[in-house]
């Protein structure tokens, strides 16, 4: 019985039984490592509440957020479509106020958004750091774009690839936005589905790359597990603001964390990767052998493809967990480089990042 | 076939690992045998939406129950307590209506039901079974009670230990209700409290025992397992219909769920702790002991504590596996009957199930 | 410290410390139903110990065995390599000799065999259900596959795709073995590997098809969970005898459980489907549809495909779990029968098992 | 993005499943920070094998250490208890030996190591850091361990509370070893066991604390959960070698983990304590209350009971996670610092370490 509970955030004392002793729920970090000069934000920029679509109130969406981790998320209810509205009459923004005082309290981002939402073409898009969401409930799809760019919002073209006939297709309207500089970045993956066509556009356009669960329903998930997460894009950002999230956004810094791939811009996929990868020196040498140990820090799998001759032909390093990797080659006198592609960091459609292995040698014995 | 792998270290050696494709949400079926003449169902008769003060849009409802395998629920949303007012009129009955379609699809028995919410004392009651919520929000308690029964509703009192300095005391309300057969049952446990108190008058004044989770927030569980599920009402019933389920509520065939105890009458315990043990007949005899395996088929780990002589001292046999037992005796020419107590079998406050476990004679080897 | 506990059998001796209570070990079934006229016995007939090249103490096998729920089990040391021999002197037949005590306490039947060993080709075989172990040890291969023949064995070809040139090739002496009738089956599967060329050849020459692990090291299984489970050979015996267990292995009555498939040939394949799945009568229907649940009992998912025209085109049904699927048609006055392919149950190389599903007709309403 | 999915129930939508890819083996790291000038070296130093009375080959014992992350191991087998030596033929120390390579490979420190083994009194001691096993193998007691300690070997009494009449009980042989200073440790926890009693003299007498498995069979157990884990010594060690483990040792530099408790010397746990809890600075501040972000990064839940009067009574922190902490308090203008007791850091039997958790002021606002 919680009579009295509304009053404060839910999340904060929602208690576990757990083998006869109450407990406080918690938060699930989320393993990516921060940049050299950038933080690394894990955002969830698009899902629903009540107030549009969606099946739950809206404080739900920060204690899911928080317990798996997340810095930052936008709820994005749509504008137009609001199939609740005879039992929760409609009121733009409302969800947001909702859900601040459990974000504040969470220390949680939450990101004042909005789902401009049309038939395809030109398909939905999502406004973000709106001050207000009313000015965009026009008739002119172009005008709401323009309605949220006035307010200095960040726009992006959500699951590009979904219905209608001319679903996944970039028309004379998207040109428009493009032109005017209305249009920042696109979905490359929501939810379940990656768009290889969003995908290329973004490198070809330089538009952002983000990756959203698009959620409706709770999400049961108590953690942000490497085998069990989310769709979620990861800002680059200077500082964990919203100031800052938007700053990286608009810059492009980020990369689209989804069914253990991370999709991105070489130039952040590099560091990222680097500071994932862990490879110790040589602790075992024989004549024609070496044996390494590789920890992988990450929330990922890294599957690495050898490009050059000498180690393993094919490594899949697990999150969180260390591999004993045995590399036949004779002890070098010098480091040796080993030449791979990590198959699951997508720099392209199919494309993966290559990467180097450095081994040190000879000289740095363990 | 690994003829020529201790060559190289084992730990290399391959294993399986798990990568994604997409499927159907299941329901996982409860674990309680059926018993001679009734059903077994599973109920959570106590919920919360978004139309009182709960988080979800009331179909969720039906889908947790749905995937966790419950045979029943009612949401019971407050009559009174209404915060969300400002953003969702007031429409008394309506997360009866929104659910119903999704619980026809998913054959889940949806109970009509409100909850009569006053300070306490008198405190909170369930009404279930309504044709209409609205006549019981009249002003007089004892009315909204009378109006319930007038429909000829099932009514229990909630989670009669919580809040308030009459908190848990039977008061002259209680004995009005009482006396005019309007109060049938009463909450034994709710969510994660368990009442003792509660549970001595359902055995003094023959009321119907409860247990429900009063769930506000989405439930996470994808399963009811053994070591986390709801706390829930089982309920011995001639079918599996709204009828038989109000019926056997009436007639007091209940057992409450709850934290790895079962909570109920003998008359109802003995049959289902019988259908829930199997002891097969003894597999190895040897001069002065016999070895028998013990099947525990239902959800709930069986504690036994020896009453008799002979026996192990305390066998605690998990929910769904089976115990290998030694009984220290010679091989008796008659069957033994071995007299334990099921401890988490309770039928009073502290006071475990007798059960007699019986294991064949000789004359009956495997 | 359990220095006198080598007398007992040890899987009896109280292992986890579970929230602070010390639980005894237990036995986790496997869940696949008996057929009509056979016991269905879960059997893994091939897997090593220290007397060989594997790196457990016998009754270690019969402890992995009984936790995970096996029927039957046959350690097949090898015969002619002995890795091991400076530290433990060859002794044939002394592993079977070692584990029969706790076998006999756990009531797991053990197998005595051995496996012949010789380069490809021949390849390794298992010959089971010896008297005696020492007579096999022959130079001459045919000879020692006629010793294990005049004990009565049970003879198959192990892992017939595993190294060497001559690898997976049928050549003149299998032609021999084969001819004399003293090959009688073949290891379709062994650990993660399947042989299609083995599976193809029990069909075209009625072989029994086997499924093992082969299993050097300790097996860390709890249980034969649905997704992580033994390689293992399902047998349907008249009962649960070593006796039975013979007849049922030279009458090829076997499947092969691997991976989430189920191999064999259809006339047990399909006794065994029919008990798997529960298809409800319906529960709602509409105009134009039906909705049915559908239970699956056994531990391996079903892949069902749409053969004809009606009903959804593709099912999975996951172990042990009700799925609920919508049947697009109008009520049929008649009952339905849905035709489709259970894909993971192969009844040849890439050949799924076909099944119907019965839905019953209006006459007989839910 | 499920824009029309309100018209089918939702639970019908896909999710995602999990199939079957073929992996290598890897090391789960434990997460103990290292102290700010020591390492902080997982280690079980008491374990066996076939070669006494254990059931696994030796290098079973390497690649359970190696997968769990451990970083040293001894195998203790017992010099005069030689159960399987009519199969095994008795050779002290070649259990090592023939885990040496593996050892070496998987990068796990192995320390030659026997267990000298008598009767209760005196009981069983282990000696670690060996040349050669053979010279214990003598007829008195104390010439054992005096020819242990000729080796420079450490020696600790092992499970002191196990069997006997004299069990638990430090007798004159006790104090000969220990004033002749052969007696350097003694394990406070073996198993599933805790030993008070040894507890309090190795604070009385100096001794160096343990804990370890005394395992014998397979350890199934394929990481050390925070849940589930081995009893282990945590050795803070000035650098990850077999040399500098043994002056830790000697030096008393230990702690052990055991069921969620460390159990050590205060000058030890408290910069192991010190760097497991990451108090954040408060993020939220009203009028009366501030909140704040703690991170428990090791592998124990860290258990808080307020000595002072600010902040929470109590504090349950899992391990590796995040807690949200209201403190009800005023905002300071200095720095917090609040006293509680880690419950489950035993410095004593039955006594907490007392910890200040430093909450910054108002000058540091986030």
């Amino acid at each position: 019985m919680r009579f009295s509970r509304p009053k404060q955030p839910w999340f904060v004392v929602v208690l576990l039984l757990l083998a006869g002793v109450a407990r406080a729920e918690v938060r699930h970090p989320i393993h990516f490592p921060d940049l050299p000069d950038h933080k690394t934000l894990a955002c969830d920029l698009h899902m629903h509440t009540m107030f549009s679509d969606g099946q739950v109130w809206p404080p739900v969406r920060v204690a899911e957020a928080w317990r798996q981790g997340l810095d930052a998320i936008a709820i994005a209810d749509h504008i137009e479509y609001q199939p609740h509205k005879d039992d929760v009459p409609t009121k733009l923004g409302r969800s947001y106020e909702l859900a601040l005082d459990g974000a504040k309290t969470a220390n949680v981002l939450l990101i004042r958004a909005a789902e401009i939402t049309r038939d395809t073409p030109p398909g939905h898009f999502n406004a973000l750091f709106l001050d207000d969401v009313k000015p965009l409930a026009t008739e002119d799809f172009v005008d709401a774009v323009g309605a949220a760019n006035k307010q200095g919002a960040f726009v992006f073209w959500n699951h590009h690839g979904w219905k209608g006939e001319e679903k996944g297709r970039w028309l004379d309207v998207h040109t428009t936005l493009y032109e005017k500089k209305w249009l920042h970045g696109m979905e490359v993956c929501n939810g379940d589905s990656y768009y290889p066509g969003a995908h290329q556009w973004c490198l070809d356009k330089n538009l952002t790359m983000l990756g959203n669960t698009d959620i409706h329903e709770p999400d049961l998930r108590k953690q942000s597990a490497p085998g069990d997460h989310r769709t979620m894009t990861l800002v680059f950002a200077k500082d964990r603001t919203p100031e800052a999230l938007k700053e990286a956004l608009f810059a492009g810094r980020t990369a689209v964390w989804f069914n253990n791939q991370i999709i991105g811009r070489p130039e952040w996929l590099a560091p990222l990767l680097d500071r994932c990868l862990r490879v110790a020196a040589p602790h075992l040498r024989s004549k024609d052998a070496l044996w390494v140990e590789i920890e992988n820090v990450c929330d990922v799998e890294i599957q690495l493809d050898r490009v050059g001759n000498v180690g393993p032909a094919r490594l899949a390093l697990p999150a969180g967990t260390i591999s004993l990797v045995k590399i036949d080659t004779p002890t070098p006198s010098e480091p040796l480089e080993l030449a791979y592609t990590a198959a699951n960091f997508l720099i392209a459609p199919g494309k993966g990042m290559p990467v180097t292995l450095r081994i040190a040698g000879e000289t740095k014995p363990k």
